[in-house]
């Protein structure tokens, strides 16, 4: 669209720079570009394709009927606080207090908040790449500087450069952002790592915000990835931040959470305040029965991912045009295609000559811009299809 | 709550001075001193009682049983901006375009979004007070100061000093809020005095960031208040922000939308994209019938209101203990006690004394410490009962 003529256009420039800087995510061109196209299978966003069970859709819809429209508490009604208390009682083998977590309007504004409390101008954020794009685009917004440090990328295999990643901690870091498992690599810390990065927050000062929500997604029969929780201390610099979008299958809803210490609990409850106000009572209600009734539905789609991944890793591999390793957590296969570096060309290629939608790994930053990022959180069907399709046309790319 | 002790206390110090130091509601103190007292009638916040009307919520209902429960666009869902232009059409009796307006999880998102366009570290921002805490919070967590410019306040009645607030412009601001009609005042803008502010806009390149969510409810048989929608140009600097949570008592559903010229519309969806990423589609699909079907149910509220302010205003002026004037718009009966000038004691009085709740005008800036504020969008038999209980109160403090 050229913004030139349109009206405003002139008043731009007044904007805030960290306010016109925010980029556009690098999937959208790719999306824009197949979004119309009869029959493309969508695999570049983060998703899956099972809508929302009816046991939480059913509990939103009768507290909607029972008139449930109200204003309630900025921190998140007390029966879903609780909720998180027991799930996560349940997951870790230890108790946690109500008091440590907070509703928020998503993920993303559990990032928001989190990125909100630690960094503003001047400030620094470390945040290992290839990484999903808006955690350097929130930190932008903040004012803060991004400081990317790309992870060892070899034979399709993403690994933690931790001396790196020390040497990247300057006086104005303020914090790590740790992403396990990882979208879109797959890397998944193992609690050596999680323990070597713990050490480094101890020692620098500095904060870890944990994005562990894709830490049910695992593929060698534990319950779950290795987590800070395991190994940290009360007080540690640990920020959860978390979602029900992949779980639970409520990308729609747009509900997460934000663990901290519970000294910050007023300070939370602000931001919240004087961002969004609050989640809708209906919304926590349908989180509460993910939540207590969700088990089987987690496990189920952890059942169908670990197919996706099966179908998608062997047919890929199959082509021999593709360097990639099996993901070890979350659902998402990273591969680069031998001798197709541009992956942004490459991605709106396979638009066309696949019908397969693919996120270029230009868009998750330094150390995968040759890749590209499959979603197979999807039908089996689909994914055969999808993998058919993409043998076909690496054949002749 | 004692927070030397709780896990973390250590490390409070360590955050970002505009997270800690966003201000706790000045409303919040005495809605706890009287949270759980058995009848107290509770008039202190920006709410009516009646639920959201069934049509709307069946829609949301219909939406979330068919399974829209995806990811979507940033920017709103194409039929409700749709519907947001008709909405605009019908009032304001012109064209609007679907591009001007962006669906948002909240008026206060709205303002979270407005502020970070056009203001930052170094900034300033005037308000009108007293005024709605957040507006000035808002402006605080953006790390830009807020420059307070409190109104005329004689015999009850406010008026907007607009020498006052031109001298109150700096180099460095960026903006001026103006809420009208006002909460907590009532105070309405006049075409006039609109024209005026936008003269200060034009001639200073400054920002008029309108909050004309109470332009429905007015008193003098009018339709709405005035708006900047009635004298402004396409080029002129006005954003507007905006909630379905009054006209259409949705304060529990957490949307809004923001109105900005047609070329901003990639930076507020990457704002939105970066801050919550967007509102559920089932809510949308609730605001959609809102818009499209919810004029019965508002000039039923209007209505409601119009009598809650008869019986409060009438009620509070026999007492002869009381200044006032009836408020010319928006649903709150703003008034000083003769004598008693400490309002924040006086709202905890009046839990006590009267077990009414109301806010306390220290809660919203310079000009108004000394009143507190009566939310009347109540059904008539417990207004009826709240001012007898203030008269009963009032004539022994």
């Amino acid at each position: 669209m050229n913004t030139a003529i349109l009206p405003g256009s002139t008043l731009l420039a007044e904007l805030r720079p960290e306010a016109r800087n925010a980029p556009e995510s690098g999937i959208v061109e790719v999306v824009n570009h197949g979004r119309l196209k009869p029959g493309l299978i969508p695999l570049w966003v983060g998703e899956g394709d099972l809508s929302t069970p009816s046991f939480i859709a059913d509990a939103a819809a009768r507290s909607l009927a029972a008139g449930e429209t109200f204003y309630t508490w900025q921190r998140g009604i007390p029966e879903l606080r609780e909720a998180l208390a027991r799930y996560h009682q349940r997951l870790y083998g230890r108790a946690f207090s109500p008091e440590s977590f907070y509703v928020t309007g998503s993920g993303m504004q559990s990032v928001q908040i989190a990125v909100r409390m630690i960094a503003g101008p001047g400030d620094e954020i470390l945040i290992p790449t290839p990484a999903w794009p808006n955690f350097g685009a929130a930190v932008g917004v903040s004012g803060a500087a991004t400081v990317c440090v790309p992870m060892d990328y070899t034979q399709g295999r993403f690994t933690l450069d931790l001396d790196r990643l020390a040497k990247a901690i300057t006086p104005r870091t303020r914090g790590i952002l740790v992403n396990s498992p990882s979208n879109p690599t797959g890397w998944t810390a193992t609690k050596a790592e999680q323990e070597a990065l713990l050490a480094l927050s101890r020692k620098h000062g500095i904060w870890l915000v944990a994005d562990e929500i894709y830490g049910r997604f695992v593929y060698d029969g534990s319950e779950r990835a290795s987590s800070f929780h395991d190994i940290m201390e009360a007080e540690d610099r640990v920020i959860f931040v978390q979602t029900f979008s992949k779980n639970w299958a409520m990308t729609g809803w747009r509900i997460g959470w934000i663990e901290v210490p519970v000294a910050f609990g007023q300070i939370v409850e602000n931001l919240i305040q004087y961002s969004t106000s609050g989640s809708p009572v209906f919304v926590q209600r349908g989180a509460i029965a993910a939540l207590d009734e969700g088990e089987g539905f987690v496990a189920e789609q952890i059942a169908r991912a670990a197919e996706g991944r099966r179908i998608v890793f062997e047919g890929l591999k199959a082509t021999n045009r593709v360097t990639l390793s099996a993901p070890v957590g979350a659902f998402y296969q990273f591969f680069s295609v031998d001798g197709r570096e541009d992956s942004r060309k490459l991605a709106l290629d396979l638009v066309d000559s696949a019908n397969v939608g693919l996120a270029p790994g230009t868009a998750f930053g330094p150390g995968g811009e040759t890749g590209l990022r499959l979603c197979f959180a999807r039908n089996s069907a689909d994914l055969v299809e999808a993998v058919a399709r993409l043998q076909k046309a690496l054949a002749t790319l």
